[in-house]
């Protein structure tokens, strides 16, 4: 069984509307699915671009979009009571689950809480009791949360998200193949069942073609 | 009848693909359509933005997910000789023409020159004779593509765009609302037919709310 690795930060109003149909693409490509915790901010970084709401017309955008997408796949969209707001606790609870099965079920609530609910992940105490809610351990998951084995794994999972070629979240890896947003999920699903084939050779075609210009200015 | 804008350079290829659908989004939706030329450079450089060729991981990624999106939607994908290459030659040429109609088929042309018979768009006498070859007077147009005038309306285009709230190519507007991406054309129709309702109530209540946090560093 393959498995598909979601890298993800609940920071992002697409990573919440992929996980609602994920599960789903997984099982229809009888794929196992891991999610994978990653900071957004951390690969922007390293990248040295600006993320969607860094750019005023872009996150009015981004919000809009996600809301009219939203509306189209019929999944309701409240969204998180501040924004952006800091998601490193959340993502190092998840790091702090022990196995992949509950770190995937903690993930999804996490974030289905902030962006259907509501819940502020950046807060301690809601972590707690949002891992809590679903039977896990909330004061020891916190408490791991915290300590620097967690951290150093969440940045060794950004920089594994960026050595694959992540410039984004929420981004997909079918073995190697990166897919990107919410919207290729169905592309990713006919790929996995190879109704669309891999396109390598034409893309190392493109790739050796040479520049010829720089940026305008 | 309403009108969709395209707000367009033929520099990339989520434009050649958007340029394969658009005339029948626009048909099922009784809408006109407009080719708008815009400098995608000129975009990036007023909101101090890398553009995707510009990130080695993102550029490999972009055009492996266009050959991917190109073959699931059964369109064949040569590309530019060149890329990036400069766009502004074939751009200006577009602006010079007289009307919607001969602009709208000089761009599908040059669009589709490029991506799917690989041409080069950079030179002007590739460019007259792409003109030509559509009944258009290609020496002529490239005459007055070098006028100042031209190039004052590719820069007014340019900020126009940036003004409605473009931050990429393709971008779509209809009426003030926009669409970014060939990926956004289904969307885009659902909503010009009252499928997808506007969103603005639920978009000002999220916008309204505050921050919490600043880039992570």
């Amino acid at each position: 069984m393959n498995t598909i690795r979601f890298f993800f930060d609940p920071i992002s109003p697409y990573v919440y509307l992929a996980s609602h149909r994920l599960p789903q693409i997984a099982k229809e490509t009888n794929c196992s699915l891991e999610f994978v915790p990653v900071l957004f901010a951390g690969i922007l970084n390293t990248l040295g671009q600006k993320g969607p709401a860094e750019i005023p017309s872009k996150r009015e955008y981004i919000f809009r979009d996600a809301l009219l997408c939203a509306e189209q796949m019929n999944i309701p969209f409240q969204g998180p009571p501040t924004h952006p707001y800091n998601p490193l606790a959340a993502l190092r609870t998840c790091v702090a689950c022990e196995n992949v099965e509950s770190r995937n079920r903690l993930a999804t609530h996490l974030i289905q809480s902030c962006w259907l609910h509501g819940k502020e992940l950046s807060s301690l105490e809601i972590l707690k009791e949002l891992a809590n809610n679903i039977g896990l351990d909330g004061k020891d998951l916190i408490e791991k949360s915290q300590t620097q084995e967690v951290k150093n794994t969440l940045k060794e999972n950004t920089e594994q998200a960026i050595e694959l070629g992540a410039f984004g979240v929420p981004t997909f890896a079918y073995e190697n193949e990166l897919f990107w947003g919410n919207d290729r999920l169905d592309l990713m699903k006919d790929f996995i069942l190879g109704k669309v084939k891999p396109v390598d050779e034409q893309l190392n075609r493109f790739l050796e073609r040479p520049s010829s210009a720089n940026r305008i200015k």
